[in-house]
């Protein structure tokens, strides 16, 4: 595994200037974590009170009441956090952080003198602490603390909440662990175990370190840990609860079916799988641990060679928001959720750390660029939960296997879970472009950017500009003034078929490395490398066992994956055809798609009348006939921006 | 809607020779009648105890215990007795006889004095009797208890139960109908209406079809009667239930979202509907009512213009076991439920009553021919719930859009509802195969038989042979010797372009009379029509907006549906093309196949490498080649008998 350490950029020391990104970045700073306070302030009157911050109040004692929401709902107020701190390292904000001061203060103050923390038990039962981790979610809670007091930390260089939390993680160590008197056990939602790795990193004590892989190690073992503890609840109960639970049942949802070393498929809730594989591949690294970073390349491999839709999403059924099976992707009832999408970027990260090989990049911009950015509208005040490839709007309401999807963004601030983990990824969006190494500064994703990276103790500045991912050159620009030797590790993206580089106009020829063009050097102010990258638009087949897509093709330029909606192609999406051989036409776009790039080719309509004699089923020839259409492609990330219509990603080819 | 009269056929006189139906009605009358009779009397050492006639015998008194099983417990014995009635007209059997005689004393002793019989009630809740017609299905066991009624009367001529069911009818319309002190409802599952319907047929007393019409025209009215009876409910209850029941909350399921009058699309749970339309045909009929005829026009028209399926089924999700909505028919996740085929056939036969028009056949018989027969397996012991039209074993267990689907047929004794519906169709069919007429004797169906019907008081025997649905001649022969002056109006086909009639050697010119061939002559004795019914393959595509069908093309020999199979043409049936310009070979199947045609044609499949190093995406081309395969195609209704495998009706065609 070698000795290569890696790091994450100060995200002090990095400004993102991408506007599709720094958009999004603006929209969380300005929009989504001041209205965000407000709700779980219970101060905004359009939204129902969350009682979120109050939950805290109460069990600091400077507030009578009682708990009130979901059993999760501390994470709520963990996850803004961290947004928050992430947000402060870019753009400084006193009101911001004298917020977060208070709120913090009064997490000081509910917390227990063993170091417990956490507002649903101890308001509600406190002598049931501990007794139902596989449906809790209260080690879930606890990392999310645990990732916020870090984050706070890392940002404004305040311990305050870091010790609280380092207490907290203390005292999950007195409970859990292999002595006899300790639960053997993990949670039903995995999140501690990143948390505490980054816990780890953050104060390099280990016992964060072997806590979090007595956790992961634990998981799925025999006698299992649900069953148990099931049986002790069920022992102490006057009245037996009826029916054995769902997550007891389906040890798999929470990939808990097996050891993870004997695990060979993605399966179960997908946004468990991305927290659990995020911290294995961790672990994996921290640890320098054979098994677990096996165990990681081949659920890897298995989710992005088997399980992964062209849009970087996972998760292809809506019952538990879960993996389907090898090859089993369909598009329109597809649950492909944000936050998935997001868990797969940080698997994808801490993969890169583990082995700087740019397929684990190739999936993280796959992700980024048409899911993530999919997930918000572009008045960042809209959402989706659930990414659909093809939407057939006048049938959602009508057909149950379509309930989880919606046509167009709902309005964000109405689920609690979701939003947060975009302000969190957009704010520390950082830590996923650049991979510091020892040997090499790794630049993963081309999204502009000013940032100083340390190298010896010197500050390498760098300005990645260009106009990605509409505009085939990239520019990395040298701003530093004092030479400084180090290697610039430039991603060549796989969808790219013909890179090329230059240094100072002096074209850049030496084979690339695990997929990244390693360019040494003694770097002055002035350098300039520039990537050219080709974008031709590319049609992209599924593999032949993918059955929801024989037949079909999908365009795909730079990075984006395009798709058809029916405001520019009318409606019966399915009735309209590609030619195999149409060229395609870039374009501007204008108006909503001001600043992006449009694609059109030539295709062809089945053209029918609507008549009501026309019958159900024909013989001998199909009813209608073809006709010329032009069809225009939008990037799939800017779909359902103008009101609820068809819009398919994979399209007949003939 | 002229002064026509119909019948219908005096099933003694009418026996079943066609191999395929005939094997069907030997089935049911040799293991299921039998099988299930030991089931309803807990019996059967490796069926869980139904409690069904121990029911009745606690009820009357004749046992101590309590009432076990679901809330239509009854109706299962019910629809045994029925089937059993239909099956004694074919073939006495002195003990099948005397056990319904002695069940139907069980159960006149078991009725109270006020005519009310349902031993839920009786035995559970007699105080909460006619309180929740919305769920319990009240009305719905009365209804089959008097088409048990009915049935038997007409099978044996005993008319004890018929008296047993007339006064529970009586007692009905005491407690239902228009005046104030009676109840303004109707229940959740229709079925009383087509009961009532048939048990003024049977009785000529009017007020049965005048409490009929009043269950439908109230159906669906404001203020709403699931509404009033839950209040009622509620009111009368210490502690109120949680939250609207289902079926309060989405009255479309049950079809009484609104007056039918004014229902204008086929919708909710496809059984209901079929129940409830077949039993408004009947009524518009016999009432010679306008309005309800133009809302059997208008919902038959949706239902088979919109919203079935190529195999004659209907349902196209698993969520209510229901409709969806106007061409939204996926194929994988269809419901396609046996039962809603059969009751789509009881809806096309009062159709047909109402209007002697072909095209209500030929929906009757792409239901028997495809889902009905399809519904059953070959050994008879095990049946489809849910009828799909493309299969994917690997996929069924792991993604929940399946959760309905099964590969294969499973032992049909562990479901209640749908063996003993299958019984009553086979054991009745002749009440499907002839709507005999004032004017002609209409043959709707070519299944072999022989029959006598009256003329005028004299016997016409006729019979039919050929070979259906495999060989294109079907002969009718007259057998009767004194010679009958009748008209024969013989159906032609939708599915087959070019019909050709001859009479005793001479071709019959005539145009036919909405889709019927009429001949009108004395017949004698020795009287051959011979029908040539040419049988050329043909292609069937769907309606343009049919999305689920674009690309794709279905084979259709004569009534069946033709589809491939993994047992005869590999996996991954998706990668399988069939050529446009391909022809087809008929050939005569052997094994499992002996007696049935199959189909061959020139197709191609994407053969590719199986390497791991495939990737799921793919750019530029489709990744693997075309290469020419044989496509072979058996009946449909014959899949799944060769254990878990790929099926498709749906192939693509180039």
């Amino acid at each position: 595994m070698g000795d290569r350490n890696v790091a994450e950029v100060d995200l002090h020391n990095l400004e993102v200037l991408d506007p599709l990104i720094g958009q999004c970045q603006q929209l969380v700073r300005e929009v989504a974590i001041p209205y965000q306070w407000e709700v779980l302030n219970d101060r905004n009157p359009e939204a129902i009170p969350t009682h979120a911050v109050e939950n805290f109040r109460v069990a600091a004692g400077r507030a009578r009441g009682e708990f009130h929401g979901m059993v999760f709902q501390d994470s709520d107020v963990a996850k803004w956090l961290e947004a928050a701190a992430w947000s402060l390292c870019q753009t400084p904000n006193p009101d911001l952080e004298k917020a977060a001061d208070e709120l913090i203060e009064l997490m000081a103050d509910a917390q227990c003198g063993d170091g417990y923390l956490n507002t649903y038990f101890i308001l509600n039962a406190p002598q049931e602490r501990w007794t139902n981790l596989a449906e809790c979610h209260e080690l879930y809670c606890a990392g999310h603390l645990i990732e916020a007091g870090v984050a706070f930390f890392q940002a404004t260089g305040k311990r305050r909440l870091l010790e609280v939390v380092c207490r907290l993680a203390d005292h999950l160590g007195t409970v859990f662990g292999p002595e006899r008197d300790q639960l053997h056990g993990y949670d039903g939602h995995p999140e501690i175990e990143l948390a505490l790795a980054r816990l780890y990193e953050a104060t390099k004590e280990r016992r964060y370190l072997t806590l979090a892989n007595y956790f992961v190690e634990q998981r799925g073992t025999e006698p299992h840990f649900y069953d148990i503890e099931y049986e002790k609840r069920q022992q102490s109960r006057a009245a037996k609860s009826g029916g054995t639970p769902w997550m007891i049942k389906n040890k798999a949802y929470s990939q808990a079916h097996l050891p993870l070393s004997e695990q060979r498929t993605a399966t179960g809730h997908a946004v468990r799988f991305a927290y659990l594989m995020t911290a294995v591949a961790h672990l994996a690294r921290l640890r320098q641990n054979e098994q677990q970073r096996q165990t990681c390349l081949r659920l890897w491999q298995n989710t992005v060679q088997r399980q992964l839709y062209v849009t970087g999403a996972i998760g292809s059924q809506g019952a538990g928001e879960a993996f389907s099976s090898d090859y089993d992707l369909p598009n329109d009832t597809a649950y492909a959720e944000s936050c998935a999408s997001i868990g797969l970027m940080m698997f994808a990260r801490r993969m890169l750390e583990l082995e700087l090989d740019s397929r684990y990049a190739d999936v993280m911009e796959r992700a980024l660029y048409n899911t993530v950015l999919g997930s918000i509208a572009f008045d960042g005040r809209h959402y989706f939960y659930v990414n659909p490839l093809e939407v057939h709007p006048k049938t959602l309401k009508s057909n149950g296997i379509y309930n989880h999807v919606s046509p167009v963004r709902r309005p964000w601030f109405g689920c609690a879970c979701c939003p947060p983990n975009i302000a969190r990824l957009f704010t520390s969006i950082g830590h996923y472009i650049y991979t510091p190494s020892t040997d090499a500064l790794y630049v993963n994703l081309y999204v502009g950017n000013r940032v100083a990276i340390s190298v010896d103790g010197h500050a390498l500045r760098l300005l990645i500009s260009g106009g990605y991912p509409w505009r085939e050159e990239v520019e990395i620009a040298v701003e530093s003034a004092p030479p400084i030797a180090h290697t610039l590790a430039l991603r060549l993206p796989e969808w790219c078929s013909v890179p090329q580089a230059s240094l100072n106009g002096e074209p850049v020829n030496c084979e690339p490395r695990k997929g990244y063009l390693h360019i040494s050097r003694t770097w002055q102010q002035g350098d300039r490398v520039k990537l050219s990258l080709p974008m031709q638009v590319r049609r992209v087949y599924g593999h032949p066992q993918l059955r929801n897509l024989a037949g079909k093709v999908a365009i795909q330029r730079g990075p984006l994956i395009y798709c058809l909606e029916e405001a520019d192609n009318g409606t019966e999406l399915h009735n309209l055809w590609l030619h195999s051989d149409s060229r395609f036409s870039v374009m501007e776009g204008s108006g909503l798609f001001n600043g992006k790039i449009l694609l059109q080719a030539d295709g062809a309509r089945l053209q029918h009348t609507h008549s009501e004699e026309t019958a159900l089923y024909n013989y001998d020839k199909v009813p209608g006939q073809l006709e010329p259409q032009r069809l225009t492609f939008i990037p799939w990330f800017s779909w359902g921006n103008r009101g609820e219509g068809e819009m398919r990603i994979w399209i007949n080819e003939r």
